[in-house]
């Protein structure tokens, strides 16, 4: 099954059978104060380095948010999402927890997005749902509810048979229009937090055939050597199943491990992909 | 079930709860012109520097082989054991493709060796698997036969079965020192070669829930950026099922990757190993 986005000029496919399709995460002032100040009086300009370090690092999609405190987000969100149309051509992944955002970013949006996110829980699903139809965008699913985080493989399949219902039964989008995050957890905090994780993306491969994304450093929280953890989780989860995340581009290890997961996992024959990213880095580095 | 092998001194347990173990690779004169002509002229002490190195990588086995032409090999291969045993406590896999250089490096073994290697062919089986069996050794079985390298998963599969038929059935050697490899082959010639390696693995530990090993730089061969892709596939086999290979413990990016996986796979519970070997290895670059 494949989750096709969109910008203006181009297409990218999210599925088992294509390249791990790399979310770029950077464009997000959270935790960032400088570029949050910034984009609190209006100046949006640091977004374009941001959006070039991502396709520079190899970002298929770009990952949209713009949760500035004190601000109107829904008119910051959909300048963002012009800007960064303007000047690049990757589709984009629209991300905030407010649906004015979500709303006002998919009506500026040109393509089909990739709407960032709901959780199965009835009130935003019926507020987000409805536009996400009216602008054929896709969708990311988290396999949670009102009550938490699902602990076991066993609760977020259930979670994700409702997400289906709701959303492909009830609002009638496409089932290649949903992108379920099977939640990844601190290892560091749980120590089968990944092995739950994993287990629901191989259940849900099996299961439904869905594309599945999820935020990929999660993971390593508070851990030392965070891009080799996040870089072998990567690698884990592509092998069961996983067919994107949202990552920050930048850092070559981990965007290596997906590449390298493609090559081994037979969706990069004779390691084309692989080969010419290895001769752009060395012509980078020369 | 646990594969235990032993030093004079120390143990070491090959298992699906246990880190996965690490085999140093590189006592070991392929390839090497200076070792290999020091080695025929009596001179073993490049070895000890061997050793250390891999120790120090974080080796939790020591592979030796003598393979110099035009030596006596049995020779050579017993003394290089008994030196290796003199200088270091990890136990020790001897490898050689001379059944005589493993009898002899056996005989010159204390503890419980791994031997490096058989495959499915009766000939050597019969003259192998009674030494293996007289000193309670382990043994590795690979999984070919006298007609080649079998391109299925089925067909290693059969050859597995052949092999614990003889092996186990026929010369009563417990399964747990059948230590399996389900053979790594260059995705460089074949793009499916992982594929069906990593779904051998898989089904032998659903099968018969074997320990296996096997060279994990083989999968990378002729290709760029071979730490990261030997390291990624690492993750995937661990995950698929592998529970140790034969690697250069020299090379950080694949050991970080094996130890990796022990956290995320919750081998390694709340990262005391993996923070640990962080702060050896900050120790050693402070």
């Amino acid at each position: 099954m494949h989750t096709v986005l969109s910008s203006r000029t181009r297409e990218v496919r999210i599925g088992p059978d294509q390249p791990f399709c790399i979310i770029g995460e950077r464009i997000n002032p959270t935790g960032r104060k400088a570029f949050a100040a910034a984009l609190r009086e209006g100046d949006l300009s640091e977004i374009l380095k941001d959006v070039d370090d991502q396709v520079a690092g190899g970002a298929h999609v770009l990952d949209v948010n713009m949760g500035v405190p004190l601000t109107d987000e829904a008119d910051l969100l959909a300048r963002a999402v012009t800007l960064v149309q303007e000047h690049s051509n990757l589709p984009v992944c629209i991300d905030s927890s407010l649906v004015e955002a979500l709303e006002a970013g998919l009506a500026a949006y040109e393509g089909k997005a990739l709407v960032n996110s709901v959780t199965c829980e009835e009130d935003r699903l019926d507020r987000v749902l409805p536009m996400v139809k009216e602008h054929s965008a896709a969708i990311i699913c988290l396999v949670n509810d009102e009550t938490g985080i699902p602990q076991t493989a066993d609760e977020r399949l259930d979670v994700c048979a409702r997400l289906v219902d709701i959303v492909h039964g009830r609002y009638e989008i496409p089932l290649e229009d949903i992108v379920i995050d099977p939640l990844a957890m601190t290892v560091g905090a749980d120590p089968q937090a990944v092995v739950v994780t994993l287990e629901t993306i191989s259940r849900i491969r099996d299961t439904y055939g869905l594309n599945m994304t999820l935020g990929a450093s999660n993971t390593s929280f508070g851990l030392p050597g965070r891009h080799a953890l996040n870089a072998a989780f990567l690698v884990a989860a592509s092998y069961a199943g996983l067919t994107s995340a949202i990552m920050d581009a930048r850092t070559v290890q981990t965007v290596d491990a997906c590449r390298a997961a493609d090559l081994l996992l037979g969706r990069d024959e004779w390691g084309t992909e692989w080969i010419a990213a290895h001769r752009r880095t060395l012509a980078a580095t020369a």
